[in-house]
C-alpha cells in the first residue's frame, strides 16, 4: 500500500532539527521501508546525519536550502519572504505533485499560512484546522482546531465540525459520529458568540450530523463525543494541559512507587500492565496533527518532540496518503453540500 | 481562630442541592466545630435534612426563601428579579455584616454578577476573577480566571495578574511568586491581542512583579510559574480538561491493575502509596474556587461536586476568613498603587 509513496519533510523545523527529523525518519523507515523521503534543508548538516542513518539513507533525497523558518517568524513575513525556506519548498513539492504529503515540526502559524497559500483550501472551507486524536475512556476522540486559528468565527467552528465529522466517519470508521462544541458549560446560553453561533448553525443546517451540543473540558477524556470542536487558542491549551496533566500524574506515580519497599515490589509485579497505560497516554503516540481542509496532506509535528514522536507524525502522514484520505474528505464534502431529498418525498 | 466566624451558604445552589450542601456542612463542622452557618434556602426541605445532620445542626440557622437561581438563568435576569433567591440573600448577608463570607455551588455567572453587585469590587479592580489551586510537580499553582469572565480585555488579564501575585504571596506564602500568562506559545508574537496587551502592560507597569512571560498548557502541571493568568473561557476549559485527564488516567490504571493476577498483587502491595497519588490529584481536594477582587469572601463550589468536595469549599472560605485574606489583599493592592521610591534614591 505504501510502495511508491513519496513524503516531503521540512528537515529544519522544530526545536531539535535537523537531528530529530533524520532520526525520526530512520525509525519511520523501519515501519514503512517502501516510502521515499524528500528532505528539505541544509545539505551540509543533513549529509553527515544521513550517513549515520543506516539503510534509511538510501530512501532519502536531500533538497538543499540554507533558509529556514524560525519559531519567532510571523506568518505574514514568511509569506512575503520565505519562498526559499525548507518549509515552503517542502509544501510546494506537494503542490507540484513531487510528493504526496509534507511533515513539519516548525512554526505552526507559518506552516498553516504556507500550506494554505501553496496547497489551497478545499471548496467550501474558509480556514483549514489542525486535528489530533485524544485517548478517552471509550477509545479515541478527534479534536480540532489545535492551534492553527487563534481566533475563530461561528462559521469557522461550523466548518471544523463538518470536517471533523467526516474525519471520524472515514478515517476512524465511526458509523454515526456525534459532535460536540467545547464550552464552559452545557447550557445553551453559556459561552461566547462564536460557540453559540456555531451551535445554532449546526442545528439549523439540515446536515445529517449528530450534534450533541456543548461539551466541557472533562468530556474530552470521558469520550462523551467522537468529535470535539473548538477554536485554535482553546484547543491548543486544552491539548497541552492534558499532556501536562499526564506528565504530572506519571511523576506522582513514579514517586509513589519509589516511596517504600512494598511499593517498589508492587511496581515490579504490575509493570507489564502499567507499561500499557504509559503507552496509551504517551503524547508521542498522539503526535502528528493533521491539517484538515487543504488540497494535500500536511501533518504538523509537535515542535519539541523527540525522534519517536516525529516518526509517529511521519506515520500519520503516510497512513493518510495510503488511505486516500483527502479524496474521501472531498467526496464527503461534496455530498454534504448537495443534501439528498428525504426518501419519503421521492416515493 | 475560627471562633465567632459566621459563614453563609446558598443551600439551593449546585446539581445536588440542598442535600450535598447540608451533608457538606456536616463534614465541615467536624473540622471547624466553632463556625456557625446561615443556610439560605427552602426551609421545608432543609429542616428534615438538618435533623439528620447530627451536632452540626446546632450551629445552623435556616433563612427561608422559596426562590433559587437555576443553572439556566441569565446573570442579567437574576440581577433584575433575583433579590429573593437563596444566592442573593446569602451574598447580601455578607454585605450587611451578618456573615463573613458566602459559599455557593450554583450558577457561576449569576454568582459572579450578584457578588459583584452586592459586595462591590475592590478599588482599582474592574472585574473580579475566580481563582483556584492546581497540583503541580513542584507543589501548587494558583490559576485565574477559571470561568467568571468569558471574554477578557488586556486590562482584565493585567488585573488578574496583580491579584494572583498578591494571593500567591499572602496566602500561599511564596516570597517572590513568578507570574505567567497562558498562551499558545512562549514567543512574544503568539496569541491574541488580549494576552499580548497584558504582557506589555505587565512589563511596562513598573510594578515589582516577577513576570515570567507566556506559558503553555503543559506548564500548569509542571509548575513553571506560581501564578497562571488566563481568561475565564480558557481557564475553565483547562481546569476541566485537567480534571478529565486525571479521571481518564485513574480509569486506565484501574483497568491495568485488574488485568492480571500479578498486577492485582502489585496493586495490593503499592496501595498505600497509590492512595496518596489519588488524594493529591482528587478534584474534590481542589474544590472551592475563590472570587478575588471583591469586598468580601465569596467561594464558588463546583456545581457537580459531592459532599466532601462541598466541605472543602466551605473549608477554603473559612481559611480565607480566619487569615484575614481580604484585608491583606486590600493592603497589598494599596501598596501596589503607590509604588515606593527605590531605596537608593532615599539615601
Amino acid at each position: 500500500m505504501t510502495a511508491g509513496v513519496i513524503l516531503s519533510l521540512d528537515a529544519m523545523g522544530g526545536d531539535h532539527a535537523p537531528d530529530v527529523v533524520v532520526e525520526g525518519l530512520r525509525i519511520a523507515h523501519e515501519r514503512f521501508p517502501d516510502v521515499q523521503f524528500l528532505l528539505f534543508g541544509d545539505g551540509e548538516r543533513l549529509t553527515p546525519l544521513l550517513e549515520k542513518a543506516g539503510p534509511a539513507a538510501a530512501m532519502c533525497s536531500i533538497r538543499h536550502t540554507d533558509q529556514a523558518v524560525t519559531n519567532e517568524a510571523k506568518p505574514s513575513q514568511v509569506l512575503r519572504t520565505g519562498r526559499q525556506t525548507s518549509m515552503w519548498l517542502a509544501a510546494e513539492s506537494v503542490a507540484k505533485g513531487e510528493a504526496a504529503g509534507v511533515v513539519s515540526a516548525g512554526n505552526t502559524g507559518a506552516l498553516m499560512a504556507v500550506s494554505k497559500f501553496v496547497l489551497r483550501t478545499l471548496p467550501g472551507i474558509d480556514r483549514p484546522a489542525i486535528a489530533g486524536l485524544f485517548p478517552t475512556e471509550r477509545g479515541e476522540t478527534v479534536m480540532l482546531d489545535l492551534g492553527a486559528n487563534v481566533e475563530c468565527s461561528a462559521n469557522n467552528l461550523f466548518e471544523f465540525a463538518v470536517m471533523g465529522e467526516v474525519f471520524a466517519r472515514t478515517v476512524l470508521g465511526v458509523e454515526k459520529p456525534n459532535v460536540g462544541i467545547l464550552n464552559v458549560g452545557a447550557e445553551d446560553l453559556k459561552g461566547n458568540d462564536a460557540v453559540r453561533g456555531a451551535a445554532n448553525t449546526l442545528r439549523q443546517s439540515g446536515l445529517p450530523i449528530r450534534f450533541h451540543g456543548f461539551v466541557e473540558g472533562n468530556d474530552i477524556g470521558a469520550g462523551t463525543v467522537d468529535v470535539v470542536v473548538t477554536d485554535g487558542f482553546t484547543g491548543n491549551i486544552a491539548l497541552k494541559t492534558a499532556e501536562g496533566t499526564v506528565k504530572l500524574y506519571s511523576h506522582l506515580l513514579r514517586d509513589a512507587f519509589g516511596s517504600s519497599i512494598m511499593a517498589k515490589l508492587g511496581y515490579l509485579l504490575a509493570r507489564r500492565s502499567l507499561t500499557k497505560v504509559k503507552l496509551r497516554t504517551d503524547p508521542r503516540r498522539y503526535n502528528g496533527a493533521m491539517f484538515l481542509g487543504l488540497n494535500g496532506i500536511a501533518v504538523k509535528s509537535h515542535g519539541g518532540t523527540d525522534a519517536l514522536g516525529f516518526a509517529n507524525a511521519v506515520g500519520v502522514a503516510i497512513e493518510l496518503i495510503s488511505q486516500g484520505f483527502n479524496e474521501r474528505i472531498k467526496e464527503e464534502l461534496g455530498r454534504l453540500s448537495r443534501p439528498e431529498q428525504p426518501q419519503a418525498a421521492n416515493g
